[in-house]
């Protein structure tokens, strides 16, 4: 058996990054940039005001005088002229300071009048500007390739003057769910059959991580059905199988695939739920293959697939983030095993409390769509009690 | 000027909820339930074998016994007959265990040869069975209406034989940039001129938040402009304009929208940045009237917009989630205004650390963007020290 970091690591490092396109500006959030965005103009681009008031030399706003109103600057309008001695321009927040003046006299601080106004509080130079450049300059580099752009990235690009931006496709995953009893939603059931919940749920899963997700017909517990399957996924990134990929007779992924000309790894994790894990290639396509239980497969998708998405649209994609909760609950040793178990979340005083459901067992989907978070459970780790420290994934 | 928490509760009780649609659940990850999902069938739908090996008889199965294998029964295929003693019937994960049995020897405790089974290890009755009904009985509420639907609910709805939901429908946002500064990026940008960021900034926040952004042509500074823009923004569930919300001369959208029939409320709320904010209503749209500069625009947006947004999705909408962090600088004593700090974030042995930016300029989109929260500092909040603990808005 294998650890889940080494399993991750060696599907991390059979992956490649999808290709570049181009997307326009309003559709690019939530995408991995794949070319930095540079200012293409400074922003503010002259020295603006950053309040409403008037444009003056210091030396002339001193309490008591009274300034000549030459004229006004509203946003978009700057004044054609300069400010000499003894006179002052109207300003709103966002326009441009003339040139001439060195400050800005704050609209409370004045009273206008028949073109004067008269200064009640004195200036001091410098004050209320924010300089050309102030936020960014020309040619600055304003979002670093690789990183998955914001709404606030979004805007920045935008304030930049990008209309366009280059990030990486999204990865194509497909997705092959396998085994003579499922169905689709809907469909008829036959005997002994159940609901096919994986395809739907990782099809979700890979759309949330920044993937495309194309679920494929279910392919039945025969060789062809699956070797259909794989013919399916051509021009996919990455197929995902769910079922099938234990030893037994009917588990017939793996020769299905081997028709096809798969080169396998098959690893036994060392983790629970979801043991058996599968990665490989047919041809140039890569192969994860998780297992068939719904809560094993989702936890699977969690530490691999998540991971393997964010790597091949240009991210590094390492182990997912945990952060730090306390038990509400002691927790028996865990034994050779890397546990992942399904808790519920609240709030402390101090940080989160954890709460892990008291049945584990990984046939129930109802508790893990009820989970806030996976408490992860090193190998033998000793006995925690009540009030003990754990790291958390949150879901 | 009104507290951050009473606006709020103003907008909120301003909006009503979306209608509803129904939705194949492969669209519904992100959506908000309206009609509780609730189970059509038992999962599993009989007792089923939790391991690959055999349905015995406890009583038959000791150590040294040898059984007749009197068929098998893949998953997809129940055995049809029963198992009397002496008898075995092949099984493996999630095949349906047969009338007679009462137990499953697993296959590593097992050896078959010629039709028979020799029991290597004996046998406790009732062991890896998951039992009818163990995930969730027929008719059982597996989610409850008002959720916002993970790809795990989406597996779990699958699995209670959903092909369809019934959610709110999304929320369309009618965004409104005002202002004769700016452009849109890659057009002509005139003297004194700026390239708009908040609209699309706004919209993929909009997006992200579960709504459906409408961006509606950039207003000038003038009345006709603006009331053409109320026009535009029928059939939107909200319109939200930026810039032009102040009392100066050319701060037309009050006027504007007049003209439209606004009835108003204009608040200076006590916060920064961002103090100006509309909300009102033209006939049955109500309307959200952000500050013109970016950063204001985008801490408005995640206090006054997210919340409006989950609020006519069908949710209850309040503050935005906060958590703790410790400071890793000193902090002077907050004035009169609740404000919002950005910062970065760090992870430190005991949860995260947050260090503010020297410059809180709110003119620099770029500091927004590369912030990883708000730091929420409470009106008259004395002086921090460093390592003091703060309340943070994640972003």
């Amino acid at each position: 058996m294998i650890s889940v970091d080494e399993a991750r690591g060696q599907v991390l490092a059979g992956l490649q990054v999808t290709g570049r396109e181009t997307v326009p500006l309003a559709n690019a959030c939530g995408r991995v940039l794949a070319v930095p965005v540079t200012a293409r103009l400074a922003q503010p681009p002259a020295d603006v005001s950053a309040m409403d008031g008037y444009a003056v030399r210091a030396a002339d706003a001193v309490q008591g005088a009274r300034l000549s109103v030459i004229g006004e600057a509203p946003a978009g309008h700057p004044f054609a002229g300069s400010i000499g001695p003894g006179q002052a321009v109207r300003l709103f927040t966002g326009s441009f300071v003339p040139p001439g003046a060195d400050t800005v006299l704050l609209q409370e601080d004045a009273t206008e009048a028949d073109g004067t106004v008269t200064v009640n509080e004195s200036c001091v130079a410098a004050k209320h500007i924010r300089r050309a450049g102030q936020d960014f300059t020309a040619g600055a580099e304003l979002i670093a390739a690789g990183r998955r752009l914001t709404a606030r990235d979004v805007g920045l690009a935008a304030a930049g003057n990008h209309p366009w931006l280059q990030v990486y496709r999204r990865p194509r995953i497909a997705i092959l769910a396998t085994g003579d009893e499922i169905s689709l939603p809907g469909e008829a059931i036959g005997p002994g059959g159940i609901v096919s919940s994986n395809a739907h749920m990782l099809a979700a899963f890979v759309t949330a991580a920044g993937g495309e997700p194309m679920v494929l017909p279910i392919a039945g517990d025969d060789l062809a059905a699956i070797s259909a399957g794989a013919d399916a996924a051509r021009g996919a990134d990455l197929l995902v199988t769910t079922g099938g990929a234990s030893v037994g007779v009917y588990d017939l992924v793996q020769p299905g695939l081997q028709a096809r000309g798969l080169a396998l790894d098959f690893w036994k994790i060392a983790m629970r739920p979801g043991k058996p894990l599968m990665f490989g290639r047919l041809e140039s396509l890569p192969l994860l293959g998780l297992p068939g239980n719904p809560v094993s497969a989702y936890v699977c998708a969690v530490l691999f697939l998540g991971p393997a998405i964010a790597r091949m649209s240009g991210q590094p994609g390492g182990a997912p983030e945990t952060e730090r909760a306390r038990l509400t609950v002691a927790m028996k040793a865990n034994e050779h095993r890397e546990d992942y178990v399904r808790a519920t979340l609240e709030r402390g005083e101090h940080g989160w409390l954890a709460t892990p459901f008291s049945v584990q067992d990984s046939g129930m989907l109802s508790t893990l769509a009820r989970a806030d978070a996976l408490i992860r459970r090193p190998p033998h780790q000793e006995a925690l009690a009540e009030g003990a420290e754990v790291e958390i994934l949150r879901l």
